[in-house]
């Protein structure tokens, strides 16, 4: 297959990690007989620095015209701290989502075996834990009217969800289930919100169409009681704007490390592919980022464009990984690897598995 | 001190439990020399069945002029399951919450050592957790304006938030930390909610009238997270309505055990205290219903009214019947007591302690 991949490393440590997955890309590549083009464009603070703008329309372009984009990590402490800061760092993923139509964040989560200890979850509650959240990205009321009222005395926001945002992303859940443990679990809060029942109702009749996956309900408040008590009972989440960003950061706390959560925000024609972690400025340069969770998301690349294959010989290699203690020190304080050479090891394992 | 109680027992084990927080309560009058009266009155199914209504206008008569409201719990299946009822007992409730304007949840949390193990989180994450949460009741987006268009083809909630709601809670949410460890920290989404920076500007503003309690402010996305890294961090937390529904449920996985955990509802003239448990139907007249929540929601009540060596007794009793095993079923598999011993050993504690 022939894919071009816009790479954007953005901020702090987006290029270390970045230039590990594009390693390991570029191993699966080999080995599997494929065609990966590679190219690099700026984003985020180190693109205000360039341009002042954090998204400069060359990047965008690229963007839009390449088959998946391979996103580092944006931010740095130079904007933060500036409340005179007219353009953020941040400003530059948002502008590119919505550039790019991307509606549906992917969020999976595992619980690896050789990682039990690090979770704040008893071993036994989390062993075999292997879920993934469906997020809407661009409704409800995040993206709502905001008002305040003349005296200032009251606010108001407001949620609204359209039958199609809905139908779009259920169907990518109910495919995504298909091909797991066919299973969707609709996280709403039905018995109070209007937009909750019109997600109920299409998710219900979408449900229709794939005969092979079943669906429940759960109410928000209980799911994020169920996150903890029993995260194994899950297989496909799929829910609304905010509830996803609430749920899915709780749940990345099941697998103990936030350096191994990849990402995919999806779109018709465009889909982005990132770390959920920061870019961890002060990290910058030393060698010590974890690189798996890039190398991961790349591994969600790769499976968007049904190579199944070749994202699964990545997860092997990263389960390796783990198994063989080859980790930078977030995950292996005595012994640890560089940034780089658990890179090089994951490279290594994919061409010579082959 | 003379106080008038208004005693709703309620459905399945809210008769039992009740009772035995009843005896608790009158231990505690004998001990300390109260003058506690009791009132009994009729909520939820049992109400339905005796007359039709869920909140029959005496029962809430008979709140609106006690100086408290101890309640047990609601639900039965007979109505969960006919999809033709047209009232259903967890009305009773809501429409209680409504006449006596109660307007605050609080929902306190610890982790007690004697049960650490059966938390889902490992006990060094949680030993010595003690946080209580304030969650508006009245407000935000499950009370707002709701609506669908006219071809059903989107759907509408909205949430809005005036300064006077968030005051009153607000003000609570302080003096309780004032008795506590002094710290209060407000849960919102201000980086995207107008309703959030409401929120944010009246709390800091209310803030500098408690100069003795410190503030800081959580994503709610960050708080659901961190309510699970490290439970210890929090004291008080203050938050709207629906981001308190979701983390009090979160928060109630802590402890291990949700047979212990009580809360109040208050409002400016009357307050109501209920475990947070369901009724547990099936558990009805076994004698295995834990009734330490309903006891511990009885300990608020003292609280409430500033009883606070009495409120202590009834913890310290608490902390002894786990210490010494004294337990039903769910808590202690192999050897346990019945609803009603665990009573009898809690009043015996109360009254020689003293
Ligand atoms: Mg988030
Ligand atoms: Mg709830």
């Amino acid at each position: 297959m022939k894919l071009k991949i816009a790479v954007l490393p953005g901020d702090g440590i987006g290029p270390e990690i970045t230039k590990q997955a594009v390693k390991v890309l570029k191993a699966v590549a080999e080995r599997f007989d494929h065609d990966f083009q590679f190219e690099e464009a700026i984003v985020g603070a180190a693109a205000i620095d360039a341009t002042g703008d954090p998204l400069p329309p060359e990047t965008l372009e690229l963007c839009a015209g390449a088959d998946a984009v391979l996103f580092g990590a944006i931010g740095h402490p130079k904007y933060d701290n500036d409340p005179n800061a007219k353009v953020r760092p941040e400003q530059g993923l948002l502008n590119l989502r919505k550039g790019l139509g991307l509606f549906a964040n992917i969020r999976p989560v595992k619980a690896y075996t050789k990682l039990l200890d690090h979770s704040p979850l008893r071993p036994e509650r989390i062993e075999g834990a292997d879920l993934v959240i469906y997020r809407e990205l661009t409704g409800g009321i995040y993206f709502g009217e905001k008002s305040t009222s003349e005296d200032g005395k009251s606010a108001t926001d407001v949620c609204t969800y359209s039958v199609e945002e809905i139908e779009r992303l259920t169907h990518l859940a109910f495919k995504a289930a298909q091909k797991r443990r066919k299973r969707v679990t609709l996280v709403d809060k039905a018995n109070v919100l209007e937009t909750s029942r019109l997600w109920r109702k299409t998710v219900a009749d979408i449900s229709s169409e794939y005969t092979d996956v079943s669906l429940d309900f759960l109410f928000v408040d209980n799911a994020a009681m169920q996150m903890i008590l029993d995260p194994k009972q899950f297989d496909v989440i799929l829910t609304e704007n905010m509830f996803g960003d609430i749920l899915s950061d709780e749940a990345s706390v099941i697998g103990g490390s936030i350096g191994l959560l990849a990402s995919a925000s999806v779109g018709e024609k465009s889909a982005l592919f990132e770390p959920i972690h920061g870019s961890y400025p002060q990290a910058t340069g030393k060698g010590i980022a974890n690189p798996v969770a890039s190398i991961l998301s790349a591994a969600m690349l790769l499976e968007h464009f049904n190579l199944h294959k070749e994202a699964k010989a990545v997860r092997d290699a990263v389960e390796e990984s783990l198994h063989m203690n080859v980790c930078t020190q977030d995950l292996n304080k005595n012994n640890y690897y560089s940034t780089e050479k658990v890179g090089d090891f994951l490279e290594g394992y994919i061409i010579e598995a082959g």
